[in-house]
């Protein structure tokens, strides 16, 4: 499982009080050559890697989304932002919201209540991969830092593929299923270098000033830490190291000026045991815990496989390909709509006895479903991954090899885990995320690899949506609404 | 100016009483080597060229269109097609419906009232670019052709670019704009062939059946004739011929046997006065004459210009720059929206005197507007064209040089004249249609090479909406209705 995008927190700083933050973004097609390749990519305000939005605790941000695509529609996700008493604002197509069409506007309104740093992205389609995402950097006002300094960067890193998201999706949706490879490039903040050679220097140029390696540039001293990125880039039969840079500069040196020596070399990519225990160290600071609740009143298991379905390749989540509805879900359980999802609910559970997690799966029994996880309001849910990615809960527990209830459950961290909104899940590796189904609204929760996503490897959460608030109108303008749409057209006559 | 596509019409057989013909089509990206070259094509079931509908007068289609493209719109337009009574079928992005949303599937229901060869294509953004056309054929019952033939077939060509409609519509906007060049290929009923000499057999195999030549095969004698199309490939400072060629095949020659001799050589690309002779020779044929009125009531001369506009390269008409709006035209004028589109009527006539037809237009004067043509229900109406493109109504004249009213109404043909649904303007030329405005509805009248009319070559003309029938729920879907949407949440409610 390949890391598609994550983000790096450091410091917090420049707390003001809570104001309400409007932004108008027009997202466009344009040529940018981000890795000196120059292919289309999604922009805001021409802007690829998108602005940062930079918020205080309590704030109230406001995004006027205006769709200048040509025939592409949007939806924008504000990765990891709670939507509390906005579950509209969530921004994913098909579960909260009708997509934006090309020449319309829509405005995300929702708070920003809690630290920490964030993404948003596209979520429609495969658009991300496109470009369309940006950091949320959320500071808390009022608090001592244990250690002074003087600048605070976001770092956010992304797969770049040169093809565009048509051609993956087509390749995928193909059969037999055709891959389109890995990506060419990853990008640090919206930079990266691709090897030009070959290639006529208008389509790749090397020297082309967009695709200079990301420049971080300090005043004075600094605390902050770089860990260089490594993967891998598979050439015929071997796979060979990439290294891809970002420069930490200090003042008074230039920031054109290269570093005197190579950036040390860190894990093989492969190297589970490192990862693991990264994973593993990373604990939630003192006076920042949030202590998780005892024990759960249920555990959804969700393993993970790849499958075929009428010969179609799919990924599942218990033996489930998930399929999104033309209605949104939000709003046909708002208007209590009884054939826009099947109202079966899906598996608990799976047979762990003949689940061998060492050896590809080939089952071919996976079904295509709209169906959803209905959650009692406030109660305490476990969600149990063997293989897969997830959204801001407690972290409990990671491990090696098959999850075992009885023996792994020991290993949870009940004292202070962190709290994400994206989790690693390492080959072969389970992780345990404890939640409480306390924020009303439908919640999708979802593999964060594109590609997974696009094949089905998604369920949806549902808690009281029928006591959520009055959803925008233009959240309706899909699916059965629109087909049906009744009621225009009674008042307009 | 390209000729971009085109439709030889032949002969029409198998007449049947008139019925209804329900088609199902689904809408996909599929990989495509139509020319040799692999891209990404829209399909329709699989099929690019489209499937070919063959109707006969009075029957009534009915097509239901899935949309399962990922994140790209579609809406198909029946172009020739008449729409009497069906306005909301005319399948015009923006000006008569909503496009149909990803996972949405729309039902265009139409009488096809009038024998002819016809084509469809989408109607949404540069989609058409993409190979989302195919073609209509109705045939009229009851009626003895002068001459015995064995066989109909229809030939429809199309410019074919390398490129993703993306491209050229990114190119087109930007500033300065982009040309992205000619098209790569010219397809003759959805096949051509690129000569693939040092690209990759993965992308271009010349050897892959999909782009052989398109064979026409004849089980005895024919009375076809075929007219090889000859068009030019800029290389360098070059213009090459590039010859495309389909094959009349005569049984028993097996069909893979190539022709013995070369294809003849047509007239020259430039050559204005072939296509002028060509033009002005094609009369009514006696008995299907529809004698034209004798004068018009309004006369609306409409030269064309390539101008910019704050810097971005348009395309204008009496130097408006057409906008479509997001609520089409149909559903705001049914619904009388004031706010929808400029109210102020585009201009009737230009300054000719200081109109050189000769230069490259270097008028920065042009303006962007949403504002429309209104006809007066079944006033007759001549359109003189300087330089464009256009639909089904009488051609009474061609000409060479700067149109003159007194001079040139001379030459009007108000004998014989032939119905078009899309005419040639010819290089520095003139054109004159005349029509009554008897169709109830919203029509859009336009360039029909795709980047002109992406760059705004368009009118809109309307005539009696008000007297329209009920527009189903579907076509309200977007635009104000979307955004406002007022009735939906208060029935539900």
């Amino acid at each position: 499982m390949l890391l598609i995008t994550c983000i790096f927190i450091f410091l917090i700083t420049i707390p003001t009080a809570a104001i309400k933050r409007h932004y108008t973004w027009e997202v466009t097609y344009e040529y940018k050559s981000l890795d000196c390749y120059k292919k289309l990519a999604v922009a805001i305000n021409g802007m690829t890697l998108g602005p940062t939005i930079s918020a205080v605790q309590g704030d109230t941000i406001a995004v006027d989304v205006i769709n200048n695509l040509l025939m592409e529609n949007v939806a924008i996700h504000w990765h990891g932002i709670r939507q509390r008493g906005t579950p509209w604002s969530d921004g994913t197509d098909g579960v909260t919201q009708c997509a934006i069409m090309p020449g319309e506007k829509y405005t995300y309104t929702f708070e920003v209540d809690r630290v920490g740093t964030y993404m948003y992205h596209s979520h429609y389609g495969m658009q991300r991969e496109g470009g369309l995402y940006g950091m949320i950097n959320v500071s808390v006002p009022g608090v001592t830092e244990p250690f002074k300094y003087d600048a605070d960067h976001g770092i956010i890193l992304s797969d770049w593929y040169h093809h565009l998201a048509y051609d993956q999706s087509t390749a995928l949706s193909s059969i037999p299923f055709q891959w389109i490879g890995e990506p060419q490039s990853l990008l640090i903040n919206g930079k990266g270098n691709y090897n030009c050679s070959g290639l006529t220097p208008g389509i790749c140029n090397s020297t082309n000033p967009q695709c200079s390696p990301s420049t971080l540039t300090n005043f004075w001293t600094c605390s902050i830490f770089f860990k260089n990125f490594i993967t891998t880039h598979k050439h015929g039969s071997q796979r060979r190291l990439r290294i891809y840079v970002a420069i930490f500069n200090y003042l008074p040196n230039h920031f054109l000026q290269p570093p005197p020596t190579n950036p040390p070399i860190g894990p093989i990519w492969n190297d589970t045991n490192s990862q693991l225990n990264q994973s593993l160290t990373i604990k939630a600071r003192k006076g920042f815990i949030i202590t998780p609740p005892r024990k759960p009143d249920r555990i959804i298991v969700l393993p993970n496989a790849q499958n075929t379905i009428n010969g179609y390749l799919r990924r599942s989540l218990n033996n489930v390909s998930h399929t999104l509805p033309t209605t949104p879900y939000l709003i046909a359980l708002k208007q209590n709509m009884s054939d826009v999802f099947d109202p079966s609910p899906p598996p608990e559970d799976y047979n762990s006895t003949n689940f061998d997690i060492y050896t590809v799966a080939n089952n071919t029994n996976a079904i295509s479903s709209t169906s959803i996880y209905k959650l009692q309001f406030n109660s305490i849910v476990d969600i149990i991954l063997q293989n897969a990615n997830s959204m801001m809960r407690n972290v409990l527990g990671y491990g090696e090899g098959k999850f075992n209830l009885l023996r792994d459950v020991e290993k949870y961290n009940l004292v202070d885990p962190i709290m994400k909104n994206t989790v690693a899940l390492h080959p072969y590796g389970w992780v345990t995320l404890r939640f409480q189904a306390d924020n009303l609204g439908v919640w999708l929760f979802h593999c964060h690899i594109e590609a997974h996503f696009f094949l089905g490897m998604l369920v949806v959460f549902e808690s009281n949506v029928e006591k959520v608030g009055d959803i925008p109108k233009i959240n309706y303008g899909c699916g059965k609404n629109q087909s049906h749409g009744l009621a225009i057209v009674f008042i307009n006559l």
